[in-house]
């Protein structure tokens, strides 16, 4: 295992791969929870693809459409190796945001569940399709509000003892606006127990941890490929085998069909049946290639490093005057703050601009966690692989700066 | 005006652009109706995207943020200068069929239509969307079948007369089975004349000829990226404003809630209200320089050029023996055909693999239309500006030694 400081001189060699950091030398890049940055290798690859391989995949025989689908059936079974599902389990998206719309809208369709459950502290991508298409199709939404920053079992087991007929329970593995690492294993079970389906989040947690699909037991995972090293624009969706092929299709359209009739139309077997419409190729084959970077390192030291950066963060500016800590003290590549006196934007305006730091600030979309918290603007500082201590350092400064600057 | 040569000189300065012709110096690339290829421009942008301003959009203030921001936003108005729009009414798609399937769901969600009319010509992704989410929510589906190659006006506003309701007309500009242009045009007045709305299909049209939003009076357009020159995983609708605010949303999370509470939410002003979970920022800032690509040049010109290759196409191989051309004779940038003896699977990879010449074959998701043209499968060669006489001379001489190879 390595040390603390050998975690830190692997993470500068990390950042050396990252090209935004030699055109940006002053930049100090902690908005991570939003997007991550994106080594040379899979800026390399993306341009290869269209250079090299680029065609529209299945249904043709030409030799660049024939690798262009190799090369893409390739992608989704080292997505399948890396979270340990099947191939045929993997559905590329435009990110975790249409995963759960998708799921939302199916299961509605479906008629196989009678409500959603969903904790409040979700991100609006996880908790708002469930309100809303709850509503146009009849189905029950229960909002389940948690104490504070901890997530109760008993009380989570108490709510799905009320429900007598089948549900979704969908939720995060860490929380977007906190960091919070939720026990989802227990949850899942729970669910189970109680004749649900458990849906996870995974934008936040797929990116820091490694997943085991199979052995959670989870039935759908949702995560996005550009907060883990990847591009823009893909995302997953991972189901089990025998609920998919319940489920009905979401968006209709080119290869998701087998045969159309003027009045009815089959559909095509797993995964195609949900992917519709030119997928976005390049997308998922630069994905894969985002996913070999991060299995070039052994993902428990990569872990330990974002952990140690957020407890030196959480340590570094705890002590400065006014500022107050909302992450738990446990929370996972999150620090989120804000001061007594400064609207977290100017703070974040500040820190960027006097310092170079990139941290978000606003609600984080999630107005319903913070309401709760009994503030309406948070900054965050969020971490990845290519962190450093001295980019704590730099944020600590940078803060105490800015408040200079305003006293 | 440029001659006929003269424009085949341009296009081979075109192709000059675009570096796959030259790792691949043997590539007659006939497929472009599936994509299209990306010229340098295009591919540079991607990268230089990721290495300089990489960050998600909006709600941040930190400097890459703002720049990342100010992109997406500038190419939303390079995309409404593009086709005629303002840019609070073009949205962020994954490309076509997203874009129509979020019109169908709207739509069907809204109460404002009893049915949904759509030529039985359409591709499945203009075609399945209406017949499927029609059923979900109890609108009238009422295909409509037209006379072969033919798109007869009387037919259509006969078809029209009948209905008492709202109602919502889809249809393409440009088949993209056999290139048939469409007189949309004229059907965009019956249709508003009886009371409905029109949603143009613009997958192959828009790629093809210069667009008027505006002054077409079409009240929703839709498009793909990746066959104009632009990356995959990234499409365009545009809408009339007053429509699209009357339409609910379709995704929900993120950037499209205004307040979230735990039993309701109110969403963003126009377009954000349909662009919910992280955009493609990368892949709309893109594909505005793949326009600023398409319009260094004189469209009309361009749109010349691929209907002298057209033309000359379908001159060259009529004279094959047991050759069946089934595009009309005024097909616009698409000829398809097949052989008499020989499935056109085969002839399509005997053509790739003989000949380089890259052609799709199948039903290129048209099965309606194939079923009135009584063929189950079509080979078709598609144009693009970079495409040259030569590549045509390529084609027929590779369908003759595929021919000979057979016999």
């Amino acid at each position: 295992m390595l040390s603390r400081n050998e975690l830190n001189d692997l993470a500068k060699s990390i950042k050396r791969d990252f090209p935004i950091f030699e055109i940006h030398p002053g930049l100090v890049y902690l908005d991570n929870a939003a997007t991550t940055q994106k080594p040379a290798s899979v800026i390399e690859r993306q341009s290869r693809f269209y250079d090299h391989s680029n065609a529209n995949v299945h249904r043709a025989v030409h030799s660049l459409a024939e690798e262009a689908t190799d090369l893409y059936e390739q992608a989704r079974q080292r997505i399948a190796s890396f979270i340990n599902s099947r191939s045929e389990e993997v559905i590329f998206t435009r990110g975790t945001t249409e995963s759960i719309n998708l799921l939302a809208y199916s299961f509605a369709k479906s008629g196989m569940v009678k409500s959603f459950v969903v904790p409040t502290f979700e991100h609006h991508s996880n908790y708002v399709p469930w309100q809303q298409i709850s509503k146009i199709f009849g189905i029950k939404f229960l909002p389940l509000r948690l104490d504070g920053l901890e997530v109760p079992l008993e009380k989570i087991k108490e709510s799905l003892e009320t429900l007598k007929d089948p549900f979704v329970f969908s939720m995060t593995g860490l929380t977007n606006a906190l960091g919070k690492r939720t026990p989802f294993e227990e949850i899942v079970k729970l669910v189970h127990e109680h004749g649900g389906y458990f849906i996870l989040d995974g934008a936040q947690l797929i990116p820091h941890e490694p997943f085991d699909f199979a052995g959670t037991g989870v039935d759908f995972l949702a995560f996005s490929g550009h907060k883990m090293l990847g591009p823009m624009g893909i995302g997953v969706l991972v189901g089990k085998e025998e609920i998919l092929k319940r489920l009905p299709p979401f968006l209709y359209g080119g290869e998701m069909i087998d045969r159309v009739g003027m009045e009815d139309t089959s559909f095509a077997p797993l995964p195609y049946k949900f992917e519709a419409g030119t997928q976005n190729v390049a997308g998922a084959i630069v994905l894969a290639t985002a996913i070999d970077y991060l299995e070039k390192f052994d993902r428990e030291e990569l872990k330990n490093h974002i952990q140690n950066l957020t407890d030196y963060a959480r340590e570094k500016i705890s002590s400065i005057d006014g500022l107050r800590i909302y992450s738990p003290s446990d929370s996972h590549g999150i620090i989120s703050f804000a001061h007594d006196n400064i609207h977290s934007h100017d703070l974040a305006e500040l820190l960027s601009r006097l310092s170079g730091v990139a941290v978000r600030s606003g609600h984080h979309c999630a107005q319903l966690q913070l309401k709760e918290l009994g503030v309406v603007s948070l900054c965050r500082a969020s971490f990845y692989i290519y962190n450093v201590f001295e980019d704590v350092d730099r944020l600590a400064e940078g803060i105490r700066k800015a408040l200079r600057w305003f006293a």
